[in-house]
């Protein structure tokens, strides 16, 4: 793979100034058209050790325009990074559309050096790569333009310039391959490095890879690959990818054939006042125990709310946020995105809320919104929400790996329950803010509501993240349900943690660089 | 001072449901009035240990609509607080208008804290006092409001509390005072607390304080209270205050009483080529070598840039970003803010950027937008910019205390000079973008900046953060200027840093709880 890297290609000085020139202009060009685009463009520099990496990024941020470029480089993790999913710290760097942002490794240095040093073998190191495959796409068909270089050095040129390197004080950060070994160590680095390469080279996301001997040669290179790409993007839009087949099913018409998870909740369970009242003092005191016991363990109960209007959500999520210590948690609703939200990917506004470990999360709606609102109302294209199952399956998946202990609710009530409720707010001043014409005009949507809802429940409720239906006519029976299950679950939760550790999936996976795991 | 919280009040049972039904309806109606105000509303919740702090915070979650509230404890510091200046912690947790935080102890927290055990003494007490009243009456000018609650129990009160705590598994984050010396202990608090509450207690953001034995007295009073003063402030607008007598000076109508700094500028000032070269080659070398040596000692480089329209800031800002390693700075371009960023205080778009110890900043264009293009289009009221002084001056003075290094540059062309890049703009197609009406519109306005700069380097050019005006009609002499004086500002400040720790301006402050300070 690395043998076109090796050729021996060169730029003259001359030659280097003439095409520079023009080049700079053409991508201040491109930047300035892409400012007024849906576009986000990340460019990912690795490679060898001493392959000039920071060179690159530095002739970059000389000839493009800096408003509108950032670079990151991903240190050692802070805490803050350590306490949450991973790829949080991918997530915060990623630029708002019309924006450039120069990533150094990115997600691919952490599996890389894991493999190379022999923290984990193949297995983990491809599980890792089909994850990046996946996230990569998920950001290409969101309208981010990736750019891939690899910067690579032969042999004898690179043990050349790490010696170099040695001699100078500003090289103190990097690593240098132990001489002696020096030529295996080569080797099984490109090995790595290849392996890398093949599994994540996808035709909407390619590896570039640059011979990097040659500065001249190396700048151009990357200048001009840069400048195309961006024009190619420019003129195409979003790469066409085979759409998702994730289709409804075809139902046949006879009702009996359209019964939803929905038709089958018994909205009747009634509970006494008595009952309710004794049921409710317990389970508020046995919850606020448990959320301690978390914030203990470093476990991050997420709990998501989703339901019809008028459903009781708010009632619900208010008897766990009265008995919760108030520390401990953050009601997030989500309501509509501000315009740093809409210049990202839609999971971007749930990510950057995304508490520290042990702290409690509770989303008053959700990702969710994608597969229920948007898909009924159209605001998502159809290959938007489809594709949205297994975004947000993998989404959740990293939360739970992260030891997060996820609950999803989705309240119910039956269509006449609602048109009393909606009544009521109508006739009560103080409720009447609640109710819109909006509420109305979903309320004829009941069916396509219940089809969408029904085909979330069959894609996304999963051992680790499954959803509760909650039947919600009898406000009391709701709370006590949603309650009750809450605290089964973080009780059985956190009696797995006898040590007190977060351990999540107990999937260690590679490229996972944090302390402590 | 606290004898009015020890009298035995009390509401009973039957009172409490009948009030609190009207209130909580009441309360629910003026957050949603508040909801499409300018105003944010801050909740600072104190008192002595185990008044029921977290109960009273329960309270309010459980009445408001949790849609508009956030709750916010301040934990241990972690490294990212750790590493910006102090109240960076704070500024995360402000609202955008419209919503209502609360705070467990906000800023207060720490200071009591650090005097009650005898950390400081009451002069540092007093300086940090007076920054809280600072920092307060900024925000409240901004239009938010904030209402301050100490929570308040006799010391018998106090002491059985504490005893039934300690039986009790949640009482395990609480401090508990030794009890052999708990009268004692209970008068020092008391003095400490008397202190900070009279010396806090402004008509624009007053401490209310709240007999706390009873809970149903002490949960009505907090929310009745809330609900007036929120009231109030729907009703009044935000607080007239004395305005700022910050007037610019009166000048006499003769030309030469008029001369500015800027006047005095030799804008003949040039470079050969060769000298050009030479100088740039060594000086970007050098700053290399010294952002990585602040990087070492932990010693942010906070650069700023300002100056005329076609000044070249731009150029000077490349020659240094294309010297530095690209992994130790950020460079921020300053434009329209972002909705997010307009439902705050002004400043708070710049606390956001803040970088982690050790990392440089450079932002194009600034907060001193405010005294320049603000107060000279009258985008900002005359009260708005006039404080405006005061309140950057403090900034900085945060950001220096925290070991940043502060440079602030002027980059000033003459008109002429100005009048030919523009034309030089206009006639070179790729860079026409960066020629607008507005900028032809601003050169009309050409005393008034000058004026604005005069004052502006008059008001805020500090010891610790000196602004540099530079002589910008030769572009090769303007790069070197900016980059020698960089240079020498980094060596100073580097030198003094033997030990490699971030000294910032040696001022040990109470209430700053950072570990290692």
């Amino acid at each position: 793979m690395f043998e076109a890297t090796k050729v021996g290609r060169t730029v003259s000085k001359e030659d280097f100034k003439e095409q520079r020139d023009e080049l700079r202009t053409q991508l201040l060009e491109v930047q300035r058209a892409l400012r007024d685009t849906n576009i986000t463009v990340l460019v990912i520099v690795s490679g060898v050790e001493a392959a000039g990496k920071g060179e690159v990024v530095n002739r970059l941020n000389e000839w493009l325009d800096t408003r509108g470029v950032q670079t990151f480089a991903f240190w050692e993790f802070s805490d803050e990074e350590q306490e949450r999913p991973r790829y949080w710290r991918f997530w915060r760097t990623l630029p708002p559309r019309g924006e450039i942002a120069i990533l150094f490794g990115g997600w691919y240095l952490a599996p890389i050096e894991h493999r190379f040093r022999g923290l984990c073998d193949d297995a983990a190191l491809d599980a890792e790569l089909a994850r990046i495959v996946d996230f990569e796409r998920m950001l290409t068909q969101d309208g981010t333009l990736i750019v891939k270089f690899w910067f690579h050095l032969s042999e004898a040129d690179q043990k050349r310039r790490l010696k170099e390197l040695s001699r100078d004080d500003r090289s103190r950060w990097k690593m240098l391959p132990e001489k002696s070994k020096f030529s295996e160590q080569y080797q099984a680095f490109e090995f790595v490095a290849e392996r890398v390469i093949r599994q994540s080279d996808r035709g909407i996301a390619p590896w570039y890879l640059v011979e990097a001997e040659d500065k001249r040669y190396r700048d151009l290179t990357v200048g001009k690959t840069l400048l195309q790409a961006i024009r190619a993007r420019l003129a195409q839009a979003v790469p066409s990818e085979p759409a998702p087949t994730a289709d409804p099913l075809e139902l046949p018409t006879t009702p009996s054939a359209q019964i939803t998870l929905l038709d089958q909740l018994d909205m009747t369970q009634a509970l006494t006042k008595d009952d309710y009242k004794k049921q409710l003092a317990a389970l508020q005191a046995e919850v606020n125990e448990l959320a301690w016991r978390a914030y203990k363990f470093k476990r991050s109960p997420v709990l998501v709310f989703e339901g019809v209007d008028a459903g009781g959500k708010g009632g619900a999520i208010r008897r766990i946020t009265s008995a919760v210590d108030a520390r401990l948690y953050r009601a997030i609703p989500i309501a509509a995105p501000t315009d740093e939200e809409k210049a990202h990917h839609y999971l971007w506004r749930f990510w950057r809320h995304l508490p520290r470990a042990g702290h409690m999360i509770i989303y008053d709606r959700s990702w969710y919104g994608r597969v229920l609102v948007e898909r009924v109302e159209g605001f998502a294209s159809d290959d938007e929400w489809r594709r949205a199952y297994a975004e947000i399956n993998d989404f959740e998946e990293q939360l739970v790996e992260n030891g997060a202990i996820l609950l999803k609710f989705w309240l119910h009530v039956s269509e006449d329950e609602q048109l009393r409720r909606f009544q009521d707010r109508e006739q009560t001043p103080y409720k009447q803010y609640k109710i819109t014409d909006e509420d109305w005009r979903n309320r004829e949507k009941w069916p396509e509501y219940k089809a969408a809802v029904n085909e979330m429940v069959a894609r996304t409720s999963t051992r680790h993240a499954p959803w509760t239906l909650v039947e919600g006519d009898i406000k009391q029976f709701a709370r006590i349900k949603v309650l009750r299950t809450l605290c089964e679950r973080l009780r059985t939760a956190l009696a797995e943690d006898k040590g007190g550790e977060a351990i999540g999936s107990g999937i260690a996976r590679c490229g996972d660089g944090r302390p402590g795991k």
